[in-house]
């Protein structure tokens, strides 16, 4: 059993959930089905989300619903339109929803928010079990807790009761229809409608390939494939065609986005495979992303991509005998804790350290915060802030086999005469992280992806 | 006014006094003189610091103590009769001291012990004022609280309290004769004395430097300069001219042990000069120990020197989405203060961390109990023991203004096979961290050094 998620560009119109419909009635595997609200249908277009988002808005200002609502209730009726029909009672249900939605007591704003973004997933999903109904495909739609789902956290940003996959495991997944599943939303323990963090379909399909125990997690998306680089700095660059979990990650972190992070967790502990597939090219293999130990060490290739992000910025903090004082790095920790200040990673040397931020998440005021307390309380002999830098991550399960790969890498960047501030390869051996100046960033990404992919 | 401070060989017997009182008056700049205890004359012998604790053990045992306060007696009185020096009154205060530290009533052993080995030092200091005198050079002997040192800390480990800097400045120091201070030892404010950690001659003579506003301090030992490398793996090794404070403290860390570690603190923020030099070869120029802004970026070279230490242990974690916790760090750390274990470095990944320790410095049974509780706490996915490795650290302030230093280490490491299961350049770039097996760690060793010393 198969368990598919769409993302909202694979369900922007009717001609895309054609498509859609095409793919989960190819393969009788395809028996869950995780559908996103519709999003852009070209550019400048507004994902329904957004216009949902703008619903609340309106609704808290006590502004004129009526154009708002009328807009959301478009989207969804042009695609019944594109499949001529006339008569669904979703179209009441639409409007009765929409309605309910404004009318109700949250609370909080949270709550609200939650509510009315969610059912732009909630409403989707009704819509394609009506549209695969109306085709002949028998459908049903079920709600996330109706299987098991149960969640913790804020109502923006659930998280996952782990203790819910057993019964999970429990329910039986009709073999005679197809079952659709909201993505995104939620409900907690009162029966509110709560969300995932935005993109949060991802984690939907995830928990659903986990508790429902799939044999494989399709996320179908707009892409062919994860790329080895960002097309944007090297072109039509070699697609992956297999990567690990952890890969992933490292990957993710600097700058790819294909997949949900946090979508990762509820697949890793069962090993349930993951492949992100194109809706506009669902022949194309995708790619699979797969625990480590499913990775093929005959064919490996000693990278499997290269990741570049240029939003850093570090402290940089100098003592003597920093390294004999116990508890200094949680006295540091304990300051940036205090301020809220969230770091990315904090390589050590024998008398200094480097906590490297990302600048988008911290104001310049908490940064001075931090760096005077910690003036204050530790005495560097020196401190300094490195305003920005960018990092490249150069990651591959196949770098511990390859061991020269660091030389490689390192001996290309220094033929260009491009230097690097910082180097890091943790035990696990499967990324080397590299510091570089911002304005070289690009020009480096290109010589590395040339040393492994040309 | 240059600081001069002697270490243990230096002053073993006669003969080498005899060195040592040349190196003084040779030069009338020299005019505080820090002596250690007498060190071993020949292969096999026993320090008198050695002889001390053993007295000190006898004591606490109730034992016979006439043959051991026999042997410290002759180490002092054969220097004396070197000199022909017979009816000095410094050998009846030498059996009246000795005769004293056993019957005074210590609050603590660790104040026993301290009392016992500080006077190692303290009686070798009355001993070569004596010798000073015979020989015709004014010298007094003055105590470190007389010029003003006063210590925190606990009874051997004591710590220099910085607010006495103020008070030593106003200190004059005769220029008529010899100023001679004990090194190791001083006194608490109760009057009692104590020390310094073992070795502590160093760190008296660099407060001396500092508080006296010395324009070098001068550090007398038994090799002509500090070695690019440990001669034990590369015979005959380039000598290190100058190095940075920075430098030496790294490469202090994995296997240098020329100067004591600590001693560097009371001079890097006066800048005072350190000069390593040799008493058997004095007028060999020695090592230079000089602040980074004192290094000639001219004539600088891409590294120092290399040290390698095969003393380390770690414990890796690998928890997916490790670095969007806030706190997932300082828990760890936390467990790891609870349990008393203190770690060296701890570089970090994406998604793991690595904890470096001393072998030496902790038990099985602590990171046992560490790793028990970070599984509980902090659930990782994965948490393994790396049992032994080797670290080498590759140390040069030319590192800098030479980017592809990293490359050239890589590359001739990488040609010979040997492989790397760590790297870490920080921000500061003036040295590279390797992880090695420690069966290839002495091969390591030569291939780089020759890269950069044949």
């Amino acid at each position: 059993m198969k368990v598919v998620k769409f993302g909202g560009s694979s369900l922007a119109d009717g001609a895309q959930f054609e498509k859609v419909i095409n793919i989960i009635t190819s393969d009788e595997q395809r028996r869950v089905v995780v559908p996103s609200a519709p999003g852009k249908r070209f550019k400048g277009d507004i994902k329904v989300t957004d216009l949902l988002i703008a619903f609340a808005d309106k609704t808290i200002a006590g502004a004129d619903l009526s154009e708002i609502k009328k807009q959301i209730i478009e989207r969804y009726t042009a695609i019944l339109d594109y499949f001529e029909i006339t008569d669904a009672p979703f179209v009441k249900t639409l409007t009765e929803t929409l309605d309910q939605l404004a009318r109700v007591h949250y609370p909080t704003f949270d709550y609200l928010y939650a509510a009315f973004t969610g059912h732009g997933e909630y409403l989707n999903a009704q819509l394609l079990t009506t549209v695969l109904n109306h085709l002949g495909y028998p459908a049903e739609f079920v709600r996330p807790d109706e299987i098991g789902i149960v969640v913790d956290g804020t109502p923006r940003a659930a998280i996952i009761n782990p203790f819910c996959y057993p019964q999970m495991n429990n329910y039986k997944v009709s073999a005679d229809k197809i079952t659709v599943v909201p993505g995104f939303c939620a409900f907690d323990h009162d029966g509110a409608m709560v969300t995932f963090s935005r993109g949060g379909s991802d984690i939907t399909g995830a928990i659903l390939a986990r508790g429902l125990q799939a044999d494989l997690y399709e996320n179908f998306t707009d892409v062919s494939a994860i790329y080895t680089v960002n097309p944007t700095i090297v072109p039509s660059p070699v697609e992956i065609q297999t990567m690990s979990f952890r890969e992933m990650r490292e990957l993710s972190y600097a700058g790819f986005s294909v997949f949900h992070d946090e979508a990762i967790l509820p697949v890793i502990e069962t090993n349930v495979k993951i492949n992100v597939k194109n809706t506009n090219d669902p022949t194309a293999p995708g790619t699979m992303i797969v625990p480590t130990s499913a990775v093929d060490t005959q064919t490996i290739t000693p990278i499997t991509g290269i990741a570049t992000d240029a939003r850093f910025a570090a402290i940089y903090i100098h003592r003597y005998l920093l390294n004999k004082e116990v508890g200094f790095t949680l006295k540091v920790l304990q300051i940036l804790a205090k301020h809220g200040v969230s770091y990315e990673h904090m390589p050590s040397g024998i008398d200094d350290m480097t906590i490297i931020f990302d600048k988008s998440l911290v104001t310049q005021a908490q940064i001075d915060q931090v760096c005077s307390e910690i003036e204050q309380t530790v005495h560097p002999n020196e401190i300094s802030l490195i305003p920005e830098f960018a990092l490249m991550m150069v990651v591959g399960e196949g770098m511990h086999s390859n061991p020269n790969t660091p030389t490689i890498i390192l001996s290309a960047l220094s033929q260009a005469e491009i230097g690097v501030s910082m180097i890091n390869m943790g035990a696990s051996e499967i990324s080397l992280m590299l510091g570089i100046d911002t304005h070289k960033i690009d020009e480096a990404t290109q010589i590395v992806y040339e040393q492994f992919f040309a």
